[in-house]
């Protein structure tokens, strides 16, 4: 059999985040192609200073669009659709499978970028084959935290994948279809070919909590309050969001919702038809008029988001909205890694107006929406797969979980992105290793990770900057002085001003070149340069960025 | 009486770090005065970048030195007696009090600066009075994570304060003095005029663990582990380094400490005769002829830290020495907010290398520092305050503790950084509020935190940078087109290269200017920095930061 079964991640394995797998069936080289998900991953100060989002590098996609044949979302959530409309021109006029809430997404994403979303999008329905090439692909429901969400059932000639998608194994998840094993038998048969799975809470040690056993703690929280009570978190989580509007209102409390995202959510979750009878909510102009002890706000920003509802509440007055000491703020909620100090800005601005903050994450007031260690091995017990390749976690997550596939005699390999596994034969080989990177989105423009417009700003911010301008006349002899600006820079340095002691210095540095040194544009910018890195040196003990803008009159 | 007893925070208090508590007793506006610590605290990209340290901003103890009678320092660690040394010369020539301990950092933080530091340090024994003005100040011992951490016992015409540094309850610390609760209760008398309480750990609901805790578990994990173990913790810790080196021993393993810090902190544990007995180690040299699973490695870099030792071993060679498949690495800490991408940046790239990664904070591997909530109330009954003042936290947390206090009927108040108390009655008054600041140590100059300078670094970072320049002849003439240099921009634009559609757009600005916009500088620059950012804005959608550069021939 020359034909064979690739996996290829370009994104969401080796980190959390920006998800985008590749599947593939035919000769290689030939393989017709798919993809699962595609998804973005956030920025951060400390190494994508002013981009805007992260997307997966699909370069190879792009190279070999003529072979792919479509794109299948899972879920709603950023990470896995996110990229859809800001990438859907590298990868040629495929049709984009997802569920109907999940299409609202899509199709939002794609028409902001300008496309056509109507006619792209398709909406498919749970366990609805399509056939792509040689390959069937059907959305199996699993629980997670936003609804619809679906697992890839991708049915090869070489046998059945199930890629889990993100999952808990939650029987009661209190908006959308539970976990039924039966139903996960069922689908797996006699075993599925291969098994990739969600690593995300593989090192938690103890089996995932229902969002069941949420709401009951939220309504105890809101009927003992007295001021107002304002809860957070994800907006996606229409399961949570739903019960917190009922446990406000069972306090006899009206609730309104706050946040571009929140609404956004509920009215997708509406047309979509995956909540019966959702609770009603009051509008912001009504909600000003309600005494504060009566109304409960649900609003956006439950990882410290600088712009969303939560922080602004926390710096004073939000569109005619204050917090005051006696008021309940939750964050239902789980802090990301990295987000720690936005949240606890938040919490501390709370703490100065006398506002009681409750966040116990991971107990009382929030559940994960992904599978916990005990979980995943279940999972592996229920699948019976003939190989688990571990996807969707940092390198450290998909190891643990590929150690957990070997321990229990199944083959497994730890593939991160740009990582082509052939899984035709009874366990992974690494087929091919190809360059995955990640495309940075910067204002309105693309840009690679590694064009090093970032670093020059990371290095700005570390080093400041410096501009040196000098002037050379017609007949090649330097006019004036050269002139220094600073800027990031501490205005003083040992002797005196900074600026002034690198003119004077600079000044002498351009006075012993020769003319050929001042005639010649590499020498005379990096004899300025290098003298200006070693006088701020001197007087501050940093090293600037120096940009040296020469004029030569003529 | 018109004399009182004042408290005031510089640094510390709305905050976990750079502590600085002033006490002082006198006429108003004319109290002697002494300082509690003076700490430093760390940077970070966010809201720092390229800074080296943050301290205290001791304006108000300058224009006051003349009242500034001596610096006492209760322990150690950076966040108490980093910035001893920095800012010495600000409060004039001073006596600095520490323990045995305390005091040989506290003399290497100021010879680092240039100062005679055996003339500054004078050494003080646990208990021992130092009269400062109508004050007396004795170190009481208490229990923390580093030898000899102190508590101060201040007593005053007005009463005793118990400022209780860093502490928590351990009846076993394993270096140093246990806590005993008749000394804390013979400390306390008939109960002390005022308890400063330390407040990191307030919002921990359950009783703290003892260090001795610690070690039991460390000697299993080594002596299970195959190949190298490498452990790393604080380098102040020499309670845990010695339980890890005993650990190793009694698994058969040679020990070799590796990181500047760790070296240092045991050096002064032998000096200041702390530990009895330490155990050998072995030089670097000779650890690398032993083999791996014969060797363990405690090191520095429990913080991610990308230039300690930690950080050096995970990202390949150091030092002649190599982490490999089957080798251990136990982080023996928590990863305090903020640091979490660092540390999970060296788990994953050992995981990458095949290295078993042990990090199980605040259970089998680590125990905090600080008391916890129930430790803190049962230091509430024991030293019978007249008011508490919460300390050494984030308003969270000093809020957490005032509730404590006054629920047991305890005046008390929350102080941040620049608030001065008095605490001469029997609860404490709001005197007066003082600007407190913090200054930056930017390379080898301090700045303050409010000059602009890291404010400009930032937007560099976030915006990208452009430079304008433009020459204007004797005439008053625009002498050819303006010139743009752009970094941190990406090169290319909706309509081609960004710097050339600038320079063209910025062309047409400059012709459509008059003679007397050219000739005005503040006109000239702000029409060609606005038109750069429009032009920028238009082509990449952001607006960068713009420096104008005009030179005027003459």
């Amino acid at each position: 059999m020359t034909e064979r079964l690739i996996y290829l991640p370009l994104g969401g394995a080796g980190e959390v985040g920006m998800n985008a797998y590749v599947y593939g069936w035919g000769e290689p080289g030939a393989e017709r192609l798919v993809l699962v998900d595609l998804g973005v991953t956030f920025p951060d100060m400390d190494s994508t200073p002013g981009v805007d989002l992260i997307f997966p590098d699909t370069a190879w996609l792009e190279e070999n669009r003529d072979r792919l044949e479509a794109v299948f979302v899972t879920h709603a959530h950023e990470d896995h659709v996110g990229a859809v409309g800001h990438l859907y021109s590298r990868l040629g006029d495929v049709p984009v499978y997802a569920r109907k809430f999940t299409a609202i997404h899509a199709r939002r994403k794609l028409e902001e970028q300008g496309f056509d979303a109507g006619r792209i999008v398709r909406v498919v329905g749970p366990m609805e084959g399509v056939p792509v090439g040689q390959m069937t692909l059907s959305f199996m429901p699993v629980p997670h935290s936003i609804p619809e969400a679906s697992g890839m059932l991708i049915d090869t000639p070489a046998g059945r994948i199930f890629h889990t998608g993100d999952f808990k194994l939650d029987p009661d998840p209190v908006v959308g279809e539970g976990f039924v094993e039966e139903d996960w038998r069922a689908a797996a048969g006699d075993g599925v070919h291969a098994l990739v799975c969600d690593s995300t809470n593989v090192w938690v040690p103890h089996p995932g909590r229902s969002e069941s056993l949420v709401g009951p703690n939220i309504r105890e929280l809101v009927a003992e309050a007295s001021g107002m009570v304002v809860a957070t978190t994800f907006a996606s989580n229409v399961a949570r969001v739903q019960s917190m509007i009922r446990a406000g209102q069972e306090a006899g409390r009206s609730v309104c919702l706050l946040g571009r995202s929140m609404q956004r959510m509920v009215a997708a979750a509406k047309e979509a038809g995956v909540v019966e009878d959702f609770p009603e909510t009051v509008d912001l102009e009504d909600a000003r008029d309600i005494p504060r002890e009566s109304l409960m706000l649900v609003v956006t920003g439950s990882q410290g988001e600088r712009r969303a509802a939560s922080a602004q509440l926390s710096r004073g007055k939000y569109l005619g909205l204050t917090m005051a000491e006696g008021d309940t703020f939750l964050f239902s909620s789980k802090t990301i890694p990295g987000n720690e100090r936005g949240v606890l800005q938040i919490v501390n601005a709370f703490s100065e107006q006398g506002v009681d903050v409750v966040s116990d994450e991971e107990t009382a007031y929030h559940v994960s929406g992904h599978a916990n260690g005990p979980d995943i091995q279940r999972v592996h017990e229920i699948m019976r797969p003939a190989m688990v390749i571990p996807m969707h976690g940092e390198h450290r997550m998909l190891r643990k979980q590929a150690e957990m596939a070997r321990a229990a005699g199944i083959p497994s390999a730890v593939a991160t992105n740009g990582t082509m596994l052939d899984l035709t034969g009874e366990a992974p080989k690494v087929a091919e290793h190809i360059e995955a990177g990640r495309i940075y989105k910067d204002g309105e423009v693309q840009i690679g990770a590694l064009d090093g417009v970032v670093r020059d700003r990371i290095r700005m911010a570390l080093n400041g900057t410096c501009v040196v301008t000098l002037i050379v006349d017609e007949d090649g002899d330097v006019l004036g002085e050269p002139w220094v600006e600073l800027m990031g820079l501490p205005a003083e340095g040992r002797s005196g001003p900074l600026a002034e002691t690198m003119e004077a210095r600079l000044g002498a540095t351009v006075d012993a070149l020769s003319p050929k040194q001042v005639a010649d544009d590499d020498k005379l910018d990096d004899a300025l340069r290098k003298a200006a890195r070693a006088v701020s040196n001197d007087e501050i003990g940093k090293k600037p960025e120096v940009i040296v803008v020469v004029s030569r009159l003529s």
